[in-house]
């Protein structure tokens, strides 16, 4: 039997507009006590959306951190008091103009564990409908859109092969797209 | 063409034992400076260890972020200055007790890419040996190792089908083995 580690306080180091730096104090097996620094969230969702011939909408965008652009299921952290559903919803929305009919929960998971206590959502939508006019100048693309002035998508229709082409050409190598896509891999 | 962020500056916010809290500013394709909040990561390794009758070895292990056991593939962050096949063989060896006498690189990920840089490197390690006595009262388990006194790890042996089974019912929920699991499965 595993044994536990007691939370003795609670701290909020930091706060900037993306997440929240906090510092716990807990009690180890032995008694002694140590802090835990970490990345506090409100959870997230991640939506795989599919169109109604099968194939799967991904979103090409420049990730800062990296320096280079990863195609990622839509998804993103949830603000304010939405319900993880809420939040999928939103960000399925905003990052590639479509609604769906139908959203269901399939699976979640916390995409690093050993510094943020996130939990992620992963959804599937189906019977997706445009919702916004989205303009292309690429046959391969399906449009991009924009949601604030530092973040840019190209949206993507991809079929179940293509998308394991590129995990295997390590194109796809966005952790949390990856997990859900494992999810959904093996309960589909 | 998606427009990419270029940095301005950098800056070390905080350092902790764990992770360091870095700031930079970045400009937007608009020319508006901003500042990015981030994890500053060094990289990290995960194993899939694959025992000779191709079964794998996982670890649970407590969870204090989500107050939960989590059974996992072992791996850390890199310490010092060791290359991530150091790092892999070290965590293996640490966590599990063993060690392999064939490690290979099958692909990488950034497990948050939103908030942090880090770079996940996923190996296979095959032809494992004990290297570790390791004690167990439970005929599912392999044995139990401690690396410090704030972590202690139960090893497990599953076959591929007992692991699609706990993603199944959400018994495994740390994103970076479900990474490195849709990783494997696609590449192998």
């Amino acid at each position: 039997m595993l044994k536990t580690l007691e939370q003795i306080s609670t701290e909020s180091k930091f706060v900037n507009p993306f997440w929240e730096y906090k510092v716990d104090k807990y009690k180890m097996p032995t008694g002694r006590i140590s802090e835990y620094h970490y990345v506090n969230s409100r959870g997230a969702a991640i939506i795989i959306p599919i169109t109604d011939n099968n194939k799967f909408l991904m979103i090409n965008q420049f990730r800062y951190l990296n320096r280079r652009t990863s195609l990622e299921f839509p998804g993103g952290g949830i603000k304010d008091k939405m319900s993880p559903l809420e939040n999928a919803k939103k960000e399925l929305l905003e990052e590639t103009g479509y609604t769906a009919s139908s959203i269901r929960l399939i699976g979640e998971y916390n995409p690093y564990n050993g510094v943020t206590n996130e939990m992620c959502h992963v959804f599937v939508a189906e019977g997706l409908k445009i919702a916004k006019t989205i303009e292309t100048d690429d046959s391969t693309m399906l449009g991009m859109t924009t949601h604030d002035e530092s973040e840019e998508f190209e949206i993507l229709e991809l079929k179940i092969q293509e998308i394991n082409n590129k995990i295997i050409k390590a194109d796809i190598w966005d952790g949390m797209t990856l997990a859900a896509w494992a999810i959904y891999s093996i309960t589909n």
